[in-house]
């Protein structure tokens, strides 16, 4: 019961987070195509920054297979929604100054703190639910989750290595949203199966 | 269950974009009639954007006879929530720009890709679920989806057609908006139905 | 189950309403004590405003006792939402503008067209379900209902009879949501009964 | 089915007043470091209320012990959700202030209220469902309650007696925080045991 509150409350925060996010593309100053034009970079971060809230909903699922929930999971769980909060600020940040050098490393920042954040998570739940084979096997060997950190990093420094930095930065971003909007056929397989034979 | 966390946060998302939206109406600038009357372009944008979220919203019900759920229709679910999600953007700035052709025709567009988002969803979960056929009996020929979309694309254009092309666009959404608005006894039967005998 | 869906969503666009409104209270000017009382028009109209939006929530339970929802049922929940969506946009314009008479009666008419779209809920409701005795037994003779939307036509008149007739209007309103935030103990007494013996 | 939604419309509040907080967080000036190390107050004044709305988040889940709601308890509840959602506001103005001492009184102010509430609807919650003893041996001797309210209370005064009374208010508020951090014991063992062998 406590892990459908926190699914609810979980979706809540995501669902206001990812709309939220659409407050920070003002009126255009005119009412003409130019207007709606020179509001592409934010445009561009709300599309990117969606599709990284949209994910991490996803991804979110793996709590189903989650039969233990205690305290230190809940709060594990608040600073995974703490990170994935910052969002809107950051991609307004980014989109405003035209993705410069430092709103891009804030943004690869707020993005590697909540991937760092979700694999926190999930090693807190699968120390409360020691037993739970399901879920360490939807979980699999965490490669993708390491590897997206380990991008981060290099999304984080490239803005100060002068010209094309910010660029490359922006491309390694959308590479890492790519690689997880491929769906994850390892959750979705084990999903299934336990919704034919219960955990436990 | 993954069907009813999808349901809850489509419906956490849709609550937000329709109340949002009222973020848009700033308080007007002086205290009398007049600087309310100046808003009505606002006022009136606000109430066909909050017609239509409530259509998506009232039309999303087909996911209830949905028995499938995979990752597909997930994204399918997060794109049709994306395009939605721009509707308090183009309506504050529709309104704002006292119905201009630009703002005009974005607003049509997003309406349009709302539309064909729809149809895109409606059509993964047919084929996520092949052999349900409640749910390919409830959406029946989809001819009203493909109407609505013909419909946007004169929406889109006529405003640049000059005077009254604007206006042509604005009765047009107002008269698609009517047209959802009479209820669906199809979905409403085929939900009775699947009330009576659960699917499957 | 579509029953359920219809709190959810209601109970979202509930809960954003009355969170929103805490936006329109805006960073006082100064650091001071002066800069935070200069703010007490809209602190008041913020605290009756959140009072409104509780007691409608409260009495959105009637829900529970329904047990047919149809489309023309969806819509006039909607009709309900919007006017109540209305609220942060009058309460923050009436808080503003120091209680100034337009405002005011602003304010007023959309708790009168709040009220009356809540009566037009509650007989969509009942022609949707005519057989069910325990809403009726709930819901008692609209007394309280009409009296609401006769004091709220009061309060929509008052502002424009000169000084103090805006005082009036304030108070009229706030003696309308003590009436209501009396808790209706027949709407309570039917839930506790239906909760024992489930309707039908 | 009155205390789920109790809970669903308590988790939607909770989880928009946690969110629109980062809507304080303005865009910086600049698009260097110093644009946003000058936001480190709104910032730290982020986090902090962040943390309190988890813990009052947290905490709220003593409902699930909770057999019996009636419309004293939906009040007190609401009571509760009004002075939570000023925190953006108060967050909002001590960061803004880079924490002046009024503005840092009032989020003291808030603080205390808050936790009166709190204690109010456990005090209702106790008065409507008197024989459960579960809950009653969940909350113990309430003493971090009333403990945290006299820190409040020291918070609250701290401000006035001059340098550096604003940062001993700071340093006392997020020693309360931490004080709650502490994951409950008792709450989370008389859940499990409730989960093993329902109240009743």
């Amino acid at each position: 019961m406590t892990k459908n509150r926190l699914e609810a409350f979980s979706d809540g925060v995501l669902a206001i987070i990812i709309t939220i996010m659409v407050l920070e593309l003002r009126t255009p100053a005119g009412h003409d195509w130019q207007g709606l034009l020179r509001l592409w970079p934010t445009l561009l971060a709300y599309v990117l920054s969606f599709v990284y809230i949209g994910i991490y909903w996803n991804n979110h699922h793996l709590m189903h297979t989650v039969r233990r929930v205690n305290g230190t999971v809940l709060w594990a769980n608040l600073h995974l929604l703490f990170w994935l909060s910052l969002f809107p600020f950051v991609s307004g940040w980014a989109g405003e100054s035209r993705f410069a050098a430092v709103p891009m490393t804030c943004y690869a920042g707020v993005a590697l703190m909540a991937a760092a954040a979700y694999n926190l998570l999930v090693q807190t739940i699968l120390r409360a639910d020691v037993s739970n084979h399901l879920l360490r096997e939807a979980l699999g060997d965490f490669l993708k989750g390491r590897l997206s950190i380990a991008v981060y990093a290099v999304a984080l420094v490239t803005p100060f290595l002068g010209y094309p930095g910010v660029w490359v930065s922006g491309l390694t971003l959308m590479a890492v949203a790519l690689m997880w909007l491929i769906p994850d056929r390892r959750i979705e397989r084990v999903l299934e199966q336990a919704g034919q034979s219960p955990p436990g």
